[in-house]
């Protein structure tokens, strides 16, 4: 298939409408024993109402049978091909912690884990408390600042989990973890995949050696492993290629995170999804597009917790008529990828779809769910054509050929 | 993704079967406040009937949100990736006005503009009639017969628009614009993109500076400027590729010329859609495929006029028996793109698709509309994939590997 991104920034042109795209992360559920979705059970007299008004249909983020972390599932709803720009394990781990990260950064998640004679017997220290990786994490800060020229950094993340940032001149991120992967075996260093990276692989294998040294009192957390090693991710920036001033709105740092990787701009807001919306109203003027981003729905996905669930989609439909009173052109109802209560995990289902502007083919809908997306006027579509639709709704496209 | 034509070509076998695609132009619609489209509101049983036994689906033409002109709306109904297939501006303009145009030629758009000290004032000349028009490039064509060794012709059009084609040995179009795009900007010459087009380049160049000379006593047409240089493109020709005998049917120049290109055989028809339903009944025996293009459902949709909209299909409904009686093997009703009312232009919105055949998975859709179509058999598919399906209908695809 050609760059569809590539297609739409050639036709892109510029106009006065505004996008509000709301993801609902994880929002897609499958019914098992219960026979319902949360989506069919949630009270949701708003959502319904725009569902009623609008294209439905239902996403794909990367490929049938594919179940998408964050960043996949995000950049597919920005118009990014998945497959073509993936962002390394430790960038988004980095962003998820708030971690500040730029181009001369490389970045890499870590882990304590209990080594004895050389052997790695707990790759997650028994896993202390946040309390406690903080405190330890401390104590490697004091104890290292520098490897050779190269300047280290360390951010307690949950558990036994930190991110480790390396500030230098021609950092190399091509480079094997320094993680054995499975308990029982042996310490390892990391390896450069290619010459550029020797150099890279050298201070890693130093800095691993300094933290033993540091944690060798440690009963537990007495050696650190490090993967996933990533720099910052040179992506094409969302307002150029599409002629959009973007306004993210996000609780949680990961998704800003990943907004802020394609040049959107962060814009401050509450905790709660009331306070989101309140923010897209408070910047209304200044932006053509707006990320608005609700975590919850995955969250309680993940938990299993189907109720908690239905309750974050009506506290969701109760704030909704801050964002219709806006009258945006063009309102994207979506997630990201589905977290069926059931799996308690992310999943490959496809994900719910409606648009909604004065140009949907709005009248066979009845309700936002998965079975009315499934058979609604849009088909199943891939999360990626999902920009050029809103920016087609907006009329912010011209005609392709004569 | 693969080359789906090439895929075809290498398993299209020999038959007998009939196949008739009944293209009308801009059918989509979108209800609009008017809650329906014009396909819902007509009065036409026989294209519901035809519903009733055919498999129904939706089309999209290039990519999801992409407005298509029509262009690469009928390449991609015959089988040829729109994207890959980029007919010039030039040539497209060229075929609306039936100028003949062969392999030696280069064509381009022309305007009269009206220009002072070397300013394009007016690049619409404040919009001459479309009489006093040919008269001025008949003055051009009388003074203007050549440039070098290479011929110029002349052909007028709308308002301030006509044609300029040049014949000749090696002419090449990788030209720039000779037109400033924008008034109160200079006057521009063209420039070749790559080595092989500057004998062209100059040329043109030297045409523009005649024109200039013949123009310089109109008040207001006194300078023409020149834009989308095109060669006649070499496109598959659809005979070959599908081993199918091809009678193009269709009463605006355009749309016959764009069959040309691809090599189907023009057969001469009048100017109602019951005349050119007669064409296909007259040359029946003649070919295997027929494209029949009912043009006003477009226009119609361009002008806003839902009620004429909705009685052009009631039209194509009362002379569709004079197709059905044919009895054609496949009988395949869509239209190039969408052109909904309320839009007044070309859209994205996908396009309505019934496939008729004695093996449809018929049963299943009561009406051909828009909503019909997004619920039936054949799902959302690329218009590239029409052909696939109404040679297989006509059993005239090998199966694929063993």
């Amino acid at each position: 298939m050609y760059d569809r991104q590539q297609i739409l920034s050639e036709l892109v042109q510029s106009a006065s409408s505004k996008i509000v795209l709301l993801v609902m992360d994880g929002i897609g559920d499958a019914p098992g024993e219960r026979g319902k979705t949360p989506l069919q059970v949630a009270k949701k007299p708003n959502l319904d109402w725009v569902a009623k008004e609008s294209d439905l249909g239902q996403t794909i983020p990367v490929m049938h049978g594919v179940t998408p972390g964050s960043g996949p599932g995000h950049l597919a709803l920005f118009g990014y091909d998945p497959v073509k720009y993936q962002i390394g394990r430790g960038i988004l781990e980095a962003l998820g912690s708030d971690v500040p990260v730029g181009e001369k950064d490389v970045v890499a998640r870590a882990n304590f884990a209990t080594i004895e004679n050389g052997i790695v017997v707990d790759r997650r220290a028994a896993r202390p408390s946040t309390e406690e990786c903080a405190k330890v994490v401390e104590k490697l800060a004091k104890a290292i600042q520098s490897i050779e020229d190269v300047k280290v950094s360390f951010y307690p993340g949950k558990e036994h989990r930190f991110v480790v940032k390396l500030t230098g001149e021609d950092l190399d991120d091509r480079l094997t973890d320094a993680d054995p992967q499975k308990e029982g075996k042996a310490f390892v260093y990391t390896q450069a995949l290619v010459v550029e990276a020797e150099r890279t692989a050298r201070i890693v294998n130093k800095l691993l050696d300094e933290m033993r040294k540091v944690l060798s009192d440690e009963p537990k957390m007495n050696c650190a492993l490090m993967r996933g090693f990533s720099k910052y991710p040179k992506l094409p920036q969302f307002p150029a290629v599409y002629k959009l001033r973007a306004a993210a709105i996000a609780t949680y740092p990961m998704y800003r995170g990943i907004a802020k990787l394609i040049g959107m701009e962060i814009v401050r807001t509450g905790d709660t999804i009331r306070e989101e919306f309140e923010t897209v109203k408070n910047v209304w003027k200044d932006y053509d597009f707006f990320y608005v981003h609700v975590k919850k729905t995955d969250s309680y996905g993940e938990d299993g917790n189907f109720d908690a669930k239905v309750h974050i989609i009506e506290e969701v439909d109760e704030a909704l008529p801050i964002l219709l009173d806006l009258q945006p052109d063009v309102l994207v109802v979506t997630g990201d990828h589905s977290t069926p209560t059931i799996l308690k995990a992310h999943s490959w289902h496809p994900v719910p779809l409606m648009i909604h502007s004065r140009y949907a083919r709005k009248g066979l809908s009845k309700a936002f769910d998965e079975f009315e997306c499934a058979r609604g006027t849009l088909g199943t579509i891939y999360a990626i054509d999902v920009m050029g639709l809103a920016l087609a709704h907006a009329l912010r496209l011209e005609k392709f050929g004569a």
